[in-house]
């Protein structure tokens, strides 16, 4: 199942892992330059499913961290990923045999695909992710017991820092950010050195492919004047994450930006089509909350995070995220449930609603989805 | 000339260290308590005199970084400057033969003094600024060409952070600033690995016996009912500093304090004693301009960093720290000289008055204390 990416190929994963992004994850537009013209350099970007990684190989997560709308103004000097991939292995005396991508949302699954055709090694097929999440400690890996630490960061500049917090990654996180403002508000990590076997234990597994199928749905539904969100629905279903539905039609009424703690936070309001219902979606970096609201102002969650909220161009079918996001724009809520690596309690205590503020308990998708049923007679 | 500390002797160092804090540095109380207890606990702390250190060996400068006012609310765990320097060491593959305090002004006189009693090995008697500065960068290692970088800073839960910015002093402070704060303030660190034959060339040099014959002079005049601060200024006149003059004794009468970019920033204002003229002094966490104020309002600047602006008790001789400063205290405001490898134009540049935001030109204290010549007749 070893396969090598084309510049197409990138074209499609970058289109999935805007999708993947749920509103966050920053646009995946300057990482895909980078990578497509590494490739027309010469270099290869080569992908292997975690299956194929031996036990014992050695492994490195690789991102950017901080704002991607940084790195539209500051574009990367081209090697600071890589940068920080040798600095890790010096650090842990062992050199790398695959990337795995940290986050397969938004940038950051191109930034790992560039390291790796740049270090001369494969790509896992999968992330610590399996969407955008706004901080570092929010990973399978670390839910399922790899530390983060040590992480490398490292800046256009040449310089770089060392994070050791042991297995504490959210003291991980905190210092990294730290330094990665100071950098300049965008920089480029190694993280969660692990093995083989670790990865196929604590990856969410196949999530470049599925960014991929995403990318190939839409542009072919595109080229043939079908439903590309159906396509996407459709590639869903066939996945480990499994159920999708359109929560939604509608035109975007209102969007409130605000930068809080260093998040991006905010709602965003759609009139829905063919109802007086009005969907508000808040988000922190990404979309957080979908509640489905009507005229007596009575409101319904309908999708909740971890669960992928993705508010997608009704006609292309492609991404929106929550800075591309207007007043007039046509748009499809399509409602991804999350796969079952990242729904099981230690997953739900990092990165269930209470850890974005909300004051909610999970509820999936699916359930949310199905038809209410009456209370039973007494 | 290798001497081994006593109790006694750390009292006289801690309060010369207070002095030659010129406002800032903070209290080195804690860190006396830490290190005398070191001591009655059966540790020892050598001292070496530069000449002693050989050419070859590994020398490493030793401090906290970070507000001295935190130290007082949440103390260190005991090992974080013993952890920086294991860190430092494994990063560069050697093991340090010498421990050098970074600065000799206030709390950093005793963390290095700690270090080196837990490492088992001898301090240096020297500094790298002479008295107190703000920032990392601002060090005569530095100054002469030595890499502060790499710097690793801990925490009192065993994290740690290393930082590697080459030859790039400035941003070596940022990151590990950014870090420090979020540690919670107060870290401790070890940088600016070096070879006996860079602290030669480098160091301030004595400024350890030089704080503890301050301290002792104190102690001493202060049996003998005779003046502390006159005692002070005769010690200056026996070492590398060279010159002292009061500037002036008097009331405080006002403090404004605020913090602006990360630093105590203020104004003191003293009522000079037998004269109609008010003294101002300016500080950036350490005393960076004195001015003495004429009833008609016109000033005269009487002391600018990087001499030493150091307001003592008129009764103690002991320094009185800008964030210990109250109306009604009765001072004496000492101006002390800087040894000749603090004045040199590369040192101007990382520490004279417009690194601290003055419109001034550094004009050297014993100039500003001459007598002023009348304008010679056209």
């Amino acid at each position: 199942m070893t396969r090598i990416l084309t510049v197409e190929d990138i074209d499609d994963i970058a289109i999935g892992a805007g999708i993947l992004g749920t509103g966050g994850g920053g646009d995946p537009l300057i990482g895909r330059l980078l990578v497509q013209k590494a490739i027309r350099d010469g270099l290869t970007v080569t992908v292997v499913h975690p299956d194929e990684v031996p036990d014992e190989a050695c492994v490195i997560a690789s991102a950017m961290m901080g704002a991607p709308t940084v790195v539209v103004e500051k574009l990367p000097a081209g090697e600071e990923a890589l940068n920080s991939l040798r600095a890790l292995e010096t650090r842990i005396g062992k050199t790398a045999d695959f990337i795995i991508p940290m986050e397969i949302g938004g940038l950051n699954s191109m930034i790992p695909l560039l390291a790796a055709a740049q270090a001369g090694i494969p790509v896992v097929d999968g992330d610590g992710m399996g969407r955008a999440f706004p901080e570092l400690q929010m990973e399978t890996f670390g839910v399922y017991g790899v530390p983060g630490s040590p992480l490398v960061v490292s800046d256009a500049n040449g310089d770089h820092v060392v994070v050791e917090t042991g297995d504490d990654n959210v003291r991980m996180e905190s210092f990294a950010r730290a330094v990665t403002i100071r950098m300049g508000g965008a920089a480029y990590i190694a993280e969660y050195p692990m093995s083989g076997a670790d990865v196929k234990r604590t990856a969410v597994a196949g999530t470049l492919g599925l960014a991929q199928s995403f990318g190939a749905a839409v542009r072919e539904a595109n080229q043939a004047h079908s439903d590309p969100i159906a396509a996407i629905a459709s590639v869903v279903q066939d996945s480990i994450y499994g159920y999708a539905h359109v929560i939604a039609t509608g035109k975007v009424t209102d969007v409130q930006r605000q930068v809080v703690d260093g998040f991006s936070s905010g709602t965003l309001k759609i009139a829905v089509f063919g109802a007086e219902d009005e969907l508000v979606i808040d988000f922190r970096n990404e979309n957080i909350i979908a509640r489905m609201v009507d005229p007596a102002g009575h409101s319904e969650v309908v999708g909740v995070v971890p669960d992928l909220i993705c508010v997608l161009d009704s006609d292309s079918g492609e991404a929106i995220t929550t800075e591309s996001t207007r007043y007039g724009q046509r748009v499809t809520v399509l409602g991804i449930s999350t796969p079952e690596i990242m729904r099981t309690p230690e997953a739900l205590k990092v990165w269930g609603p209470r850890c974005f503020g909300l004051d909610h308990d999970w509820t999936p998708l699916e359930q949310l989805a199905a038809p209410k049923q009456a209370a039973p007679a007494p």
